[in-house]
């Protein structure tokens, strides 16, 4: 039996608290997974690999499952907490500052896959290489794989880190990983050294500057949308991967005009997560909402 | 009588020593109006305005004339020395730091414009605002003003430098200048800020990030042409202006939708300039690489 969704999501579900020159949030719903998921609802169907206690709030589950997220590959550790991140921005916001990571119940996370998950398209998002290495190794029937990582795993698991890199479609980093991962301080070499590592697709993030693809087909580059209040950017990358992901899952295609499309997608929704705390203004969005910016986008890049 | 150039740049005209990851430079030709006027003279005719000592090279003065740039309006002081500047980029090169300057004849500098000055450009590039504002108030004919400036000159000459914005078309300045210059640390509100000092049209530049405009009509964001190997950024703001008010002044139209195209020609201008050291990959460059990389340019990002 298949699965009825279109994409694997492999990350994190977590408990937040995040301060930033806007506001704060003492507790609110986190994770890659989680951000990845909802942004990636709006194209096409996601379920999500996780790992929560049973600390993990019901209506944080609730919010996802209302969007269709399929929630039966989240294993429940008993007697454990869930992974908690506690973080600040300051300024520009262009990095958090990290106060507080307490990994609880993801230290425990094995993903086991089911027999059904043969969906066309896996995501990875930021976890330990090593368990995103074993994700590729049981997943059966992918098309197209993207992954996202971090300057922690770069540092400390590169040799398992360039492992999975040599097996995967595409591969998702900021501006920061990029130039930490090849040595190249231009962008452009660092995009390109990146695709000689093995993703014939590399997405290059840059916040407020917009995204950069180098592809099989050539190079494009998108500005960001622009954001006049942004309260909180945290899952603004994994939002952003949703979009992207989601679109690319929903066409069912993997060439490079297919991903141009997709920033533009990811783009659009990153740019209403950054406009709220949590998951809070895209558990307010309307599907319409996110056509008209999308068409208002493409208006101000269009030339 | 009119002249025959379209516009008139007031700035400055030096002898630089640079230093870069990619090479070094003990003795080159800089200044804002040189980088200004090369690259604007692949558009249109351009007329200076600045001052250089007895010992300025021949050769230099050479560099423009070869490309029908007007040198009537730069005045030699005699025994005096050329404004000189040396500095230094490291890693990605995004700012200069600057190691000596000496601005020896640039410190008598108070530009008499001629009765035959009626260009309908007029550019002001970054010197102290004083100057700026008196060449405002002798220059007759002028339909469109634009300015650059400097975080020395918002430090310490505010005041002035808001009356020069009052009576300006357009601002080029760089986001660490517009954040300066406003106090705001979201780019999108910096800008706006900035309209509201007075010009109707903002540009704001981000190195290899790109450049935003803000207008009348609305925002437009273009990405940077992608440049792998960058010997020297000296010059790559002035070469942009340049690029971007000489397809202004060449159409002789003032509006969101020609600024809209001139940020193309500045960003591929630019992407030249940094090529080489100082002057030289625009000395080399031919119109028809110039229409190339345009061409090639808006392939990448057009959607």
């Amino acid at each position: 039996m298949k699965d009825k969704s279109s994409i694997l999501a492999v990350g994190t579900v977590a408990i937040d608290a995040v301060e930033t020159p806007l506001g704060k949030r003492d507790k609110c719903f986190g994770g890659s997974a989680s951000y990845f998921s909802y942004a990636a609802s709006f194209f096409t169907s996601v379920k999500i690999v996780a790992v929560v206690g049973d600390d993990f709030p019901a209506e944080y589950r609730a919010v996802l499952e209302q969007k269709g997220v399929d929630l039966s590959g989240i294993e429940v550790r008993k007697g454990e907490k869930t992974f908690f991140w506690r973080g600040k921005y300051k300024g520009a916001m262009n990095e958090a500052e990290t106060l507080a990571t307490e990994l609880n119940a993801l230290l425990a996370f094995k993903p086991l896959l089911a027999l059904q998950d043969t969906q066309p398209v896996l995501f990875l998002a930021n976890v330990d290489p090593e368990i995103q290495y074993k994700v590729i190794e049981q997943k059966k029937g992918s098309k197209f794989t993207v992954m996202d990582t971090m300057n922690f795993w770069i540092q400390n698991k590169l040799e398992t880190l360039k492992k999975v890199l040599a097996k995967i479609d595409a591969l998702v980093v900021n501006e920061g990983e990029a130039r930490q991962l090849t040595g190249e301080s231009n962008l452009i070499r660092a995009g390109e050294a990146l695709r000689c590592m093995g993703p014939s697709h590399v997405i290059v993030k840059k916040g407020e500057h917009g995204v950069l693809l180098f592809g099989d087909e050539g190079f494009f580059a998108l500005p960001a949308y622009p954001v006049k209040d942004v309260y909180d950017p945290t899952g603004a990358g994994d939002s952003f991967a949703g979009g992207m992901v989601g679109y690319i899952a929903k066409t069912g295609t993997y060439d490079f005009a297919t991903l141009r499309q997709a920033l533009i997608w990811g783009t659009v929704v990153a740019s209403f997560t950054v406009e709220d705390f949590s998951l809070e203004r895209l558990i307010r969005l309307k599907p319409d909402e996110l056509q008209q910016r999308y068409n208002d986008f493409v208006k101000i890049i269009r030339l």
